[in-house]
C-alpha cells in the first residue's frame, strides 16, 4: 500500500489537504482514485490508514481514517559522513533512514571534496526513504557543518564511534560498537580519509570510540550501512 | 594508485600486454605515462607494483615488479540474491565485492521481477570493485539460477543464512549469524519477498538459519551489506 509522509498532525476524522507534488504523486504517478486506501505517518502519531476523498491533478483531499501501528522512533543515533559525490550521497541519506538513524549530518572534512550539499534535495531523499521502509518519522537532516565545529561543540554523554579506514585488518569490527551505548553517532570518513590533523584530533577525545570496518577499503554507503547494522545489532534496534 | 586486475598469471619482471579497454583505461582516462607505477593483480598470487613499458591507445605493455602484497582472499561467503533493477543489481554486486563475499548468485525466485541479468556486466562491475577496494581476488559472479534448484543441490555443510523480511521487530538481529561459520551463504529476498511455499521450504531445510535485520523494510542493496557486515564482524575476517 502507498505510504505518504504528511507534515501536519494527523488523528482520526482529520482531513489532509494535499500539495500540489503530493497529489502528482498518489494521482499521477501512483493511479489512486476516491475511495482508495493509502497509509499515513506525521513524524509524530505513528500511521494511519487513509482514504482518498478528493482528487485532482493538481490538489486533493484525503481522510484519515484509523491508527494502523504506533510511533516508533529509532534509537538516538546519529550518522555523520562527509559528502561525497551527489548519487552517492543521496544513497546514504536512503541507507541511513532504512538502517534507522535518528539524525542525519553531512560534515565537512579538510579531504572533503564534494559538490555542494543542498539540505532540501537531502530531507527530499529522506521522506522518501522513511515512506519506503515503513518508519514512521523522517530522521532529521542538519545542515552541513564544518567537522571540528561538530567536534568543539559536541554533546556530553554522546559517544562518537569513529570509522577509521586505516584500521584496515586489524582485528575486532564489532568491538568498539559494544562501548557506544546510545545516544551515540558514528563518523565515515571521506573518500581521501581523515587528515592527519584531524586523525590526531579524533583519537585523543574522550567521547570517541574507534572503530575498524574489515580489511577492504569501503565506498562511504558502505561503510555508513556496514557501520549502522554493526550498531544497531549491538546497541540499537535490531538486539 | 591506480589499480588493476589482469586476467594471466603474474610474476616479477612479467610482462603484461594490455586489451584496448585497459590500455583506454589507463592511458585515456588515468592519463598513464611510461614510466608510470601502478598496482596489478591477478586473483592467484597477491598484489604487484608495475611500471607502464608502452603506452598505445589502443594496447600497451607493463612489466610487473614486485610483490607488495599476498593473495588475501575473502572468507568462504557466498552472496545469494534476487535481481532488481540494473542500477540497484549493479550496486549488490559493488556491495558484495567490497564486502569481502567469495561468490556472489544471482537467484530467480517466484516473486523475482528482474530484468534479465547479464553476468558479463555484472562480473565488470565486479572487477571495477576489487580494483577500487583493494581486494586481491575478484569473486566469482555466477550464472543466474533458480532458488529451487540451488537448494536442491545444496552442497554439505554450508550454512544458508536467509534474511527474512517478516522477521521485522523481532529481537536478535545478530542471533543467526553465531550459528553460522564459514562456509556459509546469505539469501537476500526479492522486493516483492519469498512466495509461501519458499518460505516453507527454506523454514524446513536443516542447512539453513533463519536471520532477522531490523524492524525497518531494507531494499536488497542495503539488506546485502547489512547481513554481510553482521556475518564479516560474527564469523569472517572483520573479527
Amino acid at each position: 500500500m502507498v505510504r505518504l509522509y504528511v507534515d501536519a498532525p494527523l488523528a482520526e476524522g482529520q482531513p489532509v489537504a494535499l500539495t500540489r507534488e503530493q497529489a502528482h504523486y498518489l494521482f499521477g504517478v501512483m493511479r489512486l482514485a476516491p475511495g482508495d486506501a493509502l497509509l499515513l505517518f506525521d513524524g509524530l502519531s505513528g500511521e494511519w490508514r487513509a482514504e482518498v476523498a478528493a482528487a485532482d491533478r493538481r490538489g486533493g483531499e484525503l481522510l484519515c481514517r484509523e491508527r494502523t501501528r504506533p510511533l516508533a522512533p529509532p534509537p538516538d543515533l546519529w550518522l555523520m559522513f562527509a559528502p561525497v559525490k551527489k548519487a552517492r550521497t543521496d544513497l546514504i541519506v536512503e541507507k541511513a533512514v532504512e538502517m534507522g538513524a535518528a539524525r542525519i549530518l553531512p560534515v565537512l572534512t579538510e579531504f572533503t571534496s564534494a559538490e555542494r550539499v543542498r539540505p532540501e534535495r537531502l530531507r527530499a531523499h529522506a521522506v522518501e526513504a522513511a515512506e519506503q521502509c515503513g518508519a514512521t518519522v523522517v530522521p532529521e537532516v542538519a545542515e552541513a557543518v564544518r567537522l571540528d565545529r561538530l567536534l568543539a561543540g559536541w554533546p556530553a554523554g554522546r559517544r562518537l564511534c569513529w570509522a577509521d579506514e586505516r584500521g584496515a585488518g586489524e582485528p575486532g569490527a564489532g568491538a568498539g560498537f559494544a562501548a557506544a551505548p546510545a545516544p551515540a553517532a558514528l563518523l565515515i570518513g571521506p573518500e581521501g580519509g581523515f587528515s592527519p590533523a584531524e586523525r590526531a584530533r579524533l583519537g585523543a577525545l574522550p567521547f570517541v570510540v574507534r572503530v575498524t570496518l574489515g580489511p577492504r577499503i569501503l565506498r562511504a554507503d558502505t561503510a555508513a550501512v556496514a557501520a549502522m547494522a554493526l550498531w544497531q545489532a549491538a546497541q540499537g534496534d535490531w538486539r
